[in-house]
């Protein structure tokens, strides 16, 4: 008891009970391949992000909603694509039961919706939390990862799609990107496009992939593909002569009119984008902002109507920072009856390590703004109550809490985490009845009376 | 691919390869025991209550920082109690790794805190985040709930501890709690207290247990336990007389003090809290708010210092709504040398309920603050182009995205979902170039001129 303490001795006693003597000294610390830490210096710019994203969310009327981390696996798997369901986390609970780490947000949303039938439609919800997915871990793609959803259900109305896409846009621009493109084409399109050059039912899932694999491995890749399904080569030129279309939407819209006229499935999928792109201008989405992209068929899954992607022109390397589209029929498998959506989704990680390369991320390190040094121990209890008050004008402030030192180690503490201002009374400010006021960056100090410490303070950090 | 789409074909099969067909029509969605959804009703005050905690958190200069919610498992058991590992959700991954869901999110901290040993200190950090205990689910206590904490690493001053009870205080207050006891003890008291009996070494788990049970069990309880561990009546009476005091801190103390004047150890707990006391006042706290109660123990874990809970006296069933404590020994097990620590863990969803139950949560159950109703479906770019405008003043706005209907079910959807204002342009107001404006709640109308309308609805929004 002497040596530490009770709960030390318990900790040690299970520690070495669990593991073996030669590792007792000291545990491992380890984190998991495709697992990260935020440590505050990219805590503070990530929080900073999810604050803006969140602030345009919210002005366009989504609602937060929040589902759990884990749900019975059966209502996952099968929802996403065979490939998917390999890299799902599943286990067996304390209770048998199968279950699995979400691995995205719109099947929770699906269940929700089921669970709620009596919630009053259009709903419109935004979600920024975690999704893990066992893949391979590279560049901006980790295991667990921020997704930050908005989906609108029920309504089949173009101007939700729209919504969509205005609010992609005016988050990105929130956050100061200048130059992206949203993508966007129509699974109608597509199906239009696969019918009408003849492509038999049993081929059309090889064809979208194939789509789907053109941007990443070029023209060369798609032919082979298509060969491969048993294409003709005629069928692969009227395909690659459509698929390749991509621009404004109105040139690229109305050479689809001229093509696919006959089409009545295309045509129906023309109109909509048309509409699509008519009412984001409404929302304020400038025109060079938007192009339609036939090779844009987001991968294997529920979409059934707008499809959407954005890229920025500076980091091509970083592939779609977000996406997402209309899935009319997911909801339907749990409620029963069909309930249209529309949503977007953005994975925060990569938009993170994007604005990062783009220096657009703020360069604040810490939230702290004013930290007050200590000259003596029993200058403690003066600083706090100096500290209350400042907190109270809404300034963020820190005491030092370390053992009282030199002023210069204090200073410098504060300048290696990124705190701007630090106040202190030494004894030559203290027979003045004043605090200096040192501001870190630029190595100016001055002194300001106590009475006035609070607004001064407040007014040089605002400045 | 004329019914529904590709995707719907594609997920409809890979869904029946893994329901039984009895099943195919309708995915039965259920959520796991001891989970919870937050729809916006809940999301929206929640969101609110953890903004008004991560600005008090701020103000004190905690930092946010984020570890992973899977943690190598071997880092996780062992640390909490062999209870707390059999609650533990565990299993093992894709690349054969035992791994673990986070059950605190202290632990992750001294990972961090080892694996980035350049970290400067005195180091304080928040989180808010969810962790995972598969218990027994009872009513405030969830299998997944979000738990905020803050901790100073690098810093044995009282004022470290007193820092963590000032946060707790504000915080409460914050969030207009305004009758509450944050409840104090020191382990060093209680290790005193248990040596100045004369309790054997093998006993003193089974008496701090004993204690730890002594609030909920009473003190008949007490004196069975303390019987079967074969303590001599005259102990049991010894240690009963000491460990009943609770109160105000200057008086306890000072009885602490003359009972254990003879035990270094436990004056040396004395002479802490009292100095915590005195710097928690420092810094705002009330004297009314502190007391002392030699009952608190902390269950059998990580602490060696100061132990503090938390209880609302209009909420005996409850339970302690925030706890923590001085935990100077945990870090070490990490990094190998010592790395003093304290810290307070809150649980989001037991204070949530709680704040519902006091009547001090938001009434406010959207974001939206005004949606634009809808005549014609060809007033929809108008509209779009109005809320664009609203947007830009920091106005949350909708535009109705349903079925273009009635007036009055457009006023009914809004009402249902808790928007105050709906704005709209129905033929009259067209003529007359202006805008209607209803308050919801009020029933009260009103005119608006086009031009003043983001103006005005501002004004009447914060009025």
């Amino acid at each position: 008891v002497q040596t530490g303490g009770f709960s030390f001795w318990l900790v040690f006693t299970w520690y070495k009970r669990c593991m073996p003597p030669e590792k007792i000294a000291k545990i491992e610390p380890r984190l998991l391949k495709g697992f990260r830490d935020y440590l505050p210096e990219d805590a503070v710019p990530l929080r900073t992000m999810i604050g803006k994203i969140e602030e345009v969310f919210r002005l366009f009327g989504f609602q937060p909603m929040e589902t759990p981390a884990l749900e019975y696996a059966d209502l996952l798997v099968g929802k996403y694509g065979p490939e998917a369901d390999k890299l799902m986390y599943r286990f067996v609970d304390h209770g048998a039961r199968h279950v699995a780490l979400r691995y995205d947000h719109t099947v929770p949303l699906a269940r929700v919706m089921a669970m709620n039938q009596n919630m009053p439609l259009p709903f419109k919800r935004y979600v920024v939390a975690p999704v893990w997915r066992a893949d391979k871990p590279q560049r901006g793609r980790l295991r667990e990862f921020y997704q930050c959803d908005i989906d609108i259900v029920g309504s089949r109305e173009t101007m939700a799609d729209a919504e969509c896409l205005a609010v992609g846009y005016h988050m990105l621009t929130r956050l100061g990107v200048k130059q992206f493109s949203l993508q966007i084409n129509h699974r109608a399109i597509l199906d239009g496009l696969v019918q009408a050059a003849g492509v038999a039912v049993n081929q059309v899932g090889g064809v979208f992939h194939a789509i789907d694999k053109f941007p990443k491995y070029g023209e060369e890749s798609f032919v082979r593909d298509t060969a491969a399904l048993g294409l003709t080569e005629k069928q692969t030129e009227q395909l690659l002569r459509l698929i390749t279309l991509s621009g404004k939407p109105e040139s690229i819209l109305e050479k689809l009119s001229a093509s696919l006229e006959e089409n009545k499935k295309a045509m129906a999928g023309v109109r909509e984008l048309g509409s699509i792109v008519k009412h984001a201008h409404a929302m304020g989405v400038p025109d060079k902002f938007l192009n339609v992209d036939l090779k844009i068929v987001r991968g294997l899954d529920y979409y059934t109507g707008m499809v959407a992607e954005t890229i920025i022109p500076d980091l091509p390397l970083y592939g779609s920072v977000f996406s997402g589209g209309r899935y009319d029929t997911l909801i339907g498998l749990f409620t029963g009856r069909d309930v249209p959506a529309v949503g977007i989704s953005l994975g925060l990680g990569r938009l993170f390590d994007a604005l990062e390369e783009l220096k657009l991320l703020p360069e604040q390190k810490t939230v702290t703004q004013v930290m007050i040094a200590l000259f003596e121990d029993s200058d403690a209890a003066a600083a706090e109550k100096i500290a209350t008050t400042l907190r109270k004008e809404g300034i963020a402030t820190e005491v030092f809490l370390g053992n009282v030192s030199k002023l210069d180690r204090q200073l410098k503490n504060a300048d290696k985490r990124g705190i701007p201002w630090v106040v202190w009374q030494g004894p030559e400010e203290k027979k003045a009845g004043v605090f200096a006021a040192k501001h870190l960056p630029s190595h100016k100090q001055q002194q300001l009376a106590i009475e006035d410490l609070p607004t001064e303070i407040k007014k040089l950090i605002t400045k």
